[in-house]
């Protein structure tokens, strides 16, 4: 319902189609004494910025942020912070034939059969192009997180048959590479291996992971609020995602409990666990483990091969999309994943506060 | 926040302990009209209830449920229905000593943490009777659906190592077999599996999937409330589930698209697909085709072998759990999978409603 | 939407009808280590029952509760509290005419119109028993309130034209008198105009007052969730409440700003206001002051005179209302007003915390 | 909490200070499908300028608004609709000095205390300017409203003590009269009035009407969903508004319930009522009477006699108030109350498609 806000004191409300004016968020509940510039924004909107490399779509945005309101003097004011991007590289010439048919792996249908009719320009609202705003959002999140000691970091974990190494994990190459590994050589593999596919007009799907450290104890409301479950909705909630996994992930359906249970221990005074099957969280709250997440992305839809399909007036087809299309969505949803993940701690985090009496009475003493 | 209220129109709050006087559900928003009995509701729990075969609890517990409000002359009359299950069977004494210490894999640390303090016996909120709330509301949710013409099925896929066979889907046997599962002889193979496992004192975890035919075309609202980010929070907010996937699920990470995308095609007339890879959602809204989730389950975590851990006075202890526990979550957990994703359905359906103002006015005329 | 629910992190589902099995309530996010006995919440609920005196309805009800889940050894646990409290005195019979006619009024037209029959046995969910489940967790909310430091009290301030003199103010009045004045010269005077128009089988209105003295500054959010907004639908969803006012309510409307605006001050070291027109709320946030707040509740209309209606048929009829009803609302409603006020502030408290970053940063440390 | 986002599916988020680059709102949840232009926006926009007569602060700002998003080939698409308001008359230097101060009658402190510090230009976000994108989502709710034979009207109704003449009732004089009045007599007199206090520096409180023709029966939901509830929410949580009325309002507590019911009757077939004390809602739902709803808004705070309060210091200070002020705050607000109303019946009508079994049934056959 309504579904372009997420969140609940921590709330974001994107706004935008690929091809109209401009898109943009509003994020509401944003603590007020955050120092926040535009470029803090820019930062990551660029992570997800079309047309740096070869394997990525040669379209050229800017996706320039602009600041319009809840900031003073460089500062959050606890109101309603509005961030737009202006819609600059709009050739809606490029899209007009589509109005007409429904293309295999879109919203086509589905939009056209919820509300009569859509925007078809670049897949309107549909459009990875309406991610901008999470992201936007996501800067924010991950600043305040930061501030709080926690990090949220996401990374391309495979591309097709290619897995990156863990042995080999450089927290640097996520932002150097094209393909947002976090190991050099795969990404290097990860590379050719698209190219082969770009020239059999095909795309690619692929895994992104996501860690948080620092996380606080005892974060996430069960029974239906738990940290795991509002992860999944996140993640799930980015187009192209189709399966979620915390810690082991589907990995524990093959396991025995003497396995996958992680032994309590103590560390440096403190309790800890020995292993982390389960990923950081455990009945749905954050056990102060590092949270692991991984989402299975689907290849790009968008294909320069001829395809069946059948168009508005119920008549099957042939088509051969055109225009210009990453042939992996991975690399650039990574920032996504990571802002998703942000939001929802941060949201977390802000709702957790009351869950005590002696707390509260603290607090407002 | 406030974790036990699900939904935003059909809206449930569930409430009670493992070793309560009682545990409920207070279902909210129930569309007034629909013929409903105590006994519609017990045939549901029956399929939770433990005790049933040698691969679930011994614990005997009636789970008898009774209706207290929002029924009138056997009709739903549009105001809170308030089910209550009265705990019969309460053995504190079984958990006086897990008071002291974290079990591997369950929520005590966490809980403790996140409170300061918890309800021991038996797991208290993060018990497994928690989900007595979910299938009562659930059963109205299917109940209402089916009037609609939407079917909604979850069983168990596989259990360790044993896999259901396609081929041999007998539909009748995921209510006959003590695993839930619809072949019988895959059944028998993992019913020898589960006594070997429990012979080792271990535990098994498995997979289980729902299947949903007849949904409406364009149920689910772009970008945060798709339909599948919904169904995946739904699901993993059941207590052990660790993934979910959506149609294909986690294989889309390794296919490209020329093999992903599945085409459209007119069969009787309508618009249709080829193949369901997309499991019945594009762009987080139903597409016609049958809506395919799938759940991972971890091993039941009480196992009696012994384990290491640490207990509230940070010392380092080894514990052997004792008690009746269920050596797989699967069996029983598979109709709370299917209430689950009943109503989430059932809300995206009402939500849906004013998705367009031809409808609106015409509902109104 | 689903009406039943309110509240954001203290959330309360009430449940039941007039004439069903019980009514109750779930309260979910209570903060945990509240020390709550069922003597705490019998204490409230006593303060709404009926038959207590002449000017009450004459139906003898114990309304006692039975605290089912959320306390564990004398302590709330952080999980859902439901309370539920038994009808006892159910007389049917009573009924059965009004099933087939529309009292003036009343909401039996509304409730038929809404969903095409209705539970018409004592009003079914529009009974004014529906405020038991709030009364329950007003009690909890109230209780809470006062370990902060924060009173909320209400009591009737006129019926008919009788008003309570302020030089009179005697709050242990406000539990003694039968009236919920805390005047006994006017509760006596009230009585007498009581007795007057119940001998002409009329029913009389009336307005109830609520102070809160010890609030933090600064809570509520601007600007749809300001505290006088909440404030003024928690009053408002009370049955039979038309109009309520904040501060000088009604009468800001016919003076100057010169008059009506508060002059700061200092008081002991820290701000303070001159005045009060205000009533505690400045910009939709406590100023410190105390908050006020009035609401108008319209006579009982169960009277039993005769009076004109229309039947389910369609055909105008005469009737004369039968069964045991109050001659007025307010003096059992002020415990209502005093619930939902205090819901309402402790539920915008817990919102509250992480307004500023510095809090929430130090909240975690 | 996160208090800028307002309604359930027709579901507003406001963004934007007085003198920060824009204001704008988002609306998520509009049905697609309704024709919409700028022009239709502006229309609303233009009732709420200031600048337009001497009783309006000689300000002047065009208050021009642009579609962002969410309308496609002049009809909205269902997706998020993003509207934005640059501001151009900043005059900051304006404002410098109130930095230091609280402002008696405004929101200055309680901002100060809740986030540490505030946005003091003009207001910021406690600004009147803040309306701005409640009435550019107002248009929009009123237009679909009208699609579905629903008006809305507001107007002023007294400015101090000048009161309109029921008699002399003539709707056009509301949009031609600079006092938003529907008598122009009465308007004429309110003018002299209103010189009178210009002339004396102070400032003046009134009030304002809403009445809703053409409503559907039923809407609202018990118990805490009432529609009265939710308007008086929606009404408070206009700046400078202290008390709601419905239908009879403050009059209802002198009563007795013999003069208070409304008689049904029928007329032309259809079940109605003699009078309308009730204002058109009965139990929570709109009864098919006009709903009628009065607020009482207090004089504006900002006035240029010398008044006293405190500095940030902590010092008792005296102060004249400078810059550009309306007289009274009522005739630009007319429209905003419009708005509200409007969009939280929008909301209502929304929500309640699914009140009944055999219309959820229907709509998806």
């Amino acid at each position: 319902m309504a579904g372009s806000t997420y969140g609940n004191i921590f709330k974001i409300t994107t706004w935008g189609e690929s091809h109209g004016k401009a898109l943009g968020v509003v994020i509401d509940g944003c603590p007020a004494g955050l120092s926040l510039s535009e470029e803090d924004i820019q930062e990551y909107l660029d992570r997800r910025k079309p047309g740096k490399s070869k394997i990525s779509t040669p379209r050229k945005e800017d996706d320039a942020c602009e600041i319009l309101s809840g900031v003073f003097e460089g500062k959050t004011t606890g109101t309603p912070i509005s961030i737009m991007v202006p819609n600059t590289s709009q050739r809606s010439g490029d899209y007009s034939e589509i109005a007409s048919y429904y293309r295999p792996g879109h919203a086509d249908y589905t939009f056209d059969q919820k509300y009569g009719f859509r925007d078809y320009r670049g897949g309107g609202r549909s459009s990875g192009r309406e991610t901008i705003g999470r992201v936007a959002a996501g800067a924010i999140a991950c600043k305040l997180l930061k501030e709080m000691g926690i990090t949220v970091m996401a990374y391309t974990k495979s591309i097709g048959p290619v897995e990156t190494d863990p042995a080999k994990f450089d927290r640097d190459a996520i932002l150097s590479t094209p393909t947002a590994m976090p190991d050099t050589e795969a990404s290097a593999r990860a590379e050719e291996y698209l190219a082969e596919k770009m020239m059999e007009k095909d795309s690619v799907g692929g895994t992104m992971e996501c860690i948080v450290e620092g996380m606080p104890i005892g974060i996430g409301d069960p029974v239906f609020e738990k940290l795991d479950a509002n992860l999944s909705k996140a993640i799930m909630s980015i187009g192209a995602v189709k399966a979620v996994e915390i810690g082991d992930g589907t990995a524990v359906s093959k396991t025995v409990g003497s396995k996958n249970n992680d032994a309590f221990c103590m560390e440096d005074g403190k309790v800890s666990k020995k292993t982390n099957h389960a990923g950081g969280i455990l009945g749905g709250m954050s056990d102060g483990s590092p949270i692991l997440i991984r989402a299975h992305v689907k290849p790009t839809p968008s294909i320069f091969r001829t395809q069946e399909t059948v168009n508005r007036n119920g008549e099957e087809i042939e088509i051969a999309i055109k225009g210009r299309h990453d042939p992996i969505i991975v690399p650039r949803a990574v920032v996504v994943m990571e802002s998703m993940v942000a939001i929802t701690l941060l949201d977390a985090l802000m709702v957790n506060m009351s869950a005590r009496m002696d707390s509260l009475i603290e607090f407002y003493r």
